[in-house]
């Protein structure tokens, strides 16, 4: 895809990451050399995306051994690491599995198993989106086939669930890579995902590197598009899937799937199947959903034309704004789940059959 | 409202209009002396808004009378204010408006005939939005007391269909101003409307201005607040309402008619019955959607902390953006037409019985 979001180093110790905090406008590098600066990576969101999260916490564990495999220093970079992000799940899991791991080895032996158990939690991670893209690309083998395969397949996304969120091909992005490689020919609509535009910074940053052709849309365009035919399927991504099939994701989801119904065309959400939420049936009234800043939306950050970056204020600057940040898509509207093994009906029947020790 | 978009100047001659360029950061009024500005102000979007863009040309034709009031000049004086936004319909009909009555008039008579004729052609569209008003009006009063008499009621509305396109209360908010007369609590929820921010940057500004409670919410978020109850109505505008009652209205509309639908929210459009194309039957196949230029999507203007306006780019410089203007909502999806004579079904019978002269 011509970038990697998290990577050792050549020196076989220190971690490449990419700060993604610069994204679009600059691509860039940064070295980790101490669990310290892990953590500030993830606190300042250097790196993002609950996978990416997870597999940089995991680096900062090994390189927190590498300074002292001591029992006191275990339990305070897992402490110090856990707090960057206190609601991220993923966080939590990659910690408690490496602290797991370590907790049984001497301390000699930390240091290296720490850097095999990070490389574990990366190449896990590279495997289910690999998963979720060979089931995904069947899907859109079959619609380019349905075409005539002469035209390319148009997608329609939202957010980034895509390879800068992971560290492989991304969940949502991953079929759409594939397809790629496999040389089907597909056409991205790339929602600009107001108010923190990841879909207009990286989506179509990540898309436009790896060459996948796309155009960048306003939030409001996917419904036109549907009524005219000009999407052929949805794929996007989620922070939480219920044991009925509800999906919650990124804000205005709801709205294209909406759109999506109304028009007959395919709605799919990929996801690892470590984000469904055994434990929630009715996502609309059980999950909470995150009230964050008005000035997300009031405040837009950009490049000027003489290459500063900069924020501007685009409503009166009294005016306050209301930020939801995530809606819940029902089941009922939800064509397919596309998990690492297999495309599930998003029913509780159709999840636990797929899942069956979680029935 | 605390703001005129346009009025004769304290001379009696001259015309003062709102720069709405420089909103919701600047509040500046300018003066037109010429036909010449009242073509400039047009062009440049100075003033825009369908009934506004028509009452700026009728005494833009006032301001050519005073100077010449000779055939030529009238001629001249319809031709270049024609001309600078040919797509406009209410500028066509304005200045035809203007010419027929001129043409009959004696030179010397002109002068007085065409600002007479200008003053009618603002009090008239003053007349539709507090037509619009008063049936619209009815609409809220209902909700407030189904909801006991105690609570705001919660409107949402899409791009400005407000006062500051018209000459008076606008279409969609004419029913808010006049609640707000009424004592009726209101709260508006105002989509930011993206690509071009009217939401933002003329819908809050001009309800704050008049002291109507409001959020600015992404336009992403409207699904989230319907699935919530946490609107009780949508009132937007239409550029263009088809016999059969689909409305042609900025790009967004249909994905809230959606969410309106799925979740028993009445979802109203505000039209002056001037905007029904008595030719188009079948909104979506026949209403062709105006594109426009892609910078739209990835540039965003707005007030930098140091007070300056300043453009920025949100995607990769190198992304391209497809800009669709305008969707269409299907009859199906509007639960009433608030027009300047009551509220119709959006049903070609619905609109027939309140127009028979159109039948």
């Amino acid at each position: 895809m011509g970038f990697s979001t998290i990577h050792l180093s050549e020196d076989g110790w220190s971690v490449d990451i990419l700060d993604q905090t610069l994204l679009p406008h600059e691509f860039k590098t940064v070295r980790l050399t101490t669990m310290a600066e892990a953590a500030v990576s993830i606190r300042d969101m250097l790196v993002r995306g609950a996978p990416l999260i997870g597999a940089t916490a995991a680096y900062g564990m090994a390189l927190a051994m590498r300074q002292d495999p001591s029992d006191a220093n275990l339990q305070d970079a897992y402490d110090r690491l856990l707090e960057t992000r206190p609601t991220a799940v993923n966080l939590r899991w990659a910690l408690d599995d490496m602290k797991a791991v370590l907790k049984n080895c001497a301390e000699a032996d930390r240091e290296s198993a720490a850097y095999d158990r990070a490389a574990h939690v990366v190449l896990e991670d590279n495997s289910i989106c690999f998963g979720i893209g060979e089931h995904g690309l069947k899907l859109i083998r079959d619609i380019y086939q349905k075409k005539g395969g002469n035209a390319p397949v148009n997608i329609l996304t939202h957010c980034n669930a895509g390879a800068l969120a992971t560290c492989g091909l991304g969940t949502a992005t991953a079929p759409i890579y594939l397809a790629k490689i496999d040389h089907i020919p597909v056409h991205v609509w790339v929602d600009e995902t107001r108010p923190r535009n990841q879909g207009a910074a990286l989506t179509a940053w990540e898309l436009g590197r790896s060459g996948i052709e796309h155009s960048l849309i306003t939030d409001n365009t996917g419904g036109h598009l549907m009524q005219h035919g000009m999407v052929d399927m949805c794929i996007v991504g989620t922070d939480r899937t219920t044991a009925s099939g509800d999906v919650c994701n990124k804000i205005g989801t709801y709205l294209k799937a909406l759109a999506a119904h109304d028009n007959g065309v395919p709605f799919y959400v990929a996801l690892p199947s470590t984000t469904i939420d055994w434990t929630v049936n009715d996502g609309v009234k059980e999950i909470p959903i995150e009230e964050r800043a008005g000035e997300e939306v009031t405040q837009v950050r950009g490049l000027t034309a003489d290459g500063t970056i900069q924020t501007v204020t685009v409503p009166p600057v009294t005016t306050c704004a209301a930020n939801y940040a995530f809606d819940v898509t029902p089941a009922r509207l939800v064509t397919g789940l596309i998990t690492e093994r297999g495309v599930a009906p998003a029913t509780r029947d159709g999840l636990k059959s797929m899942f069956p020790e979680q029935a």
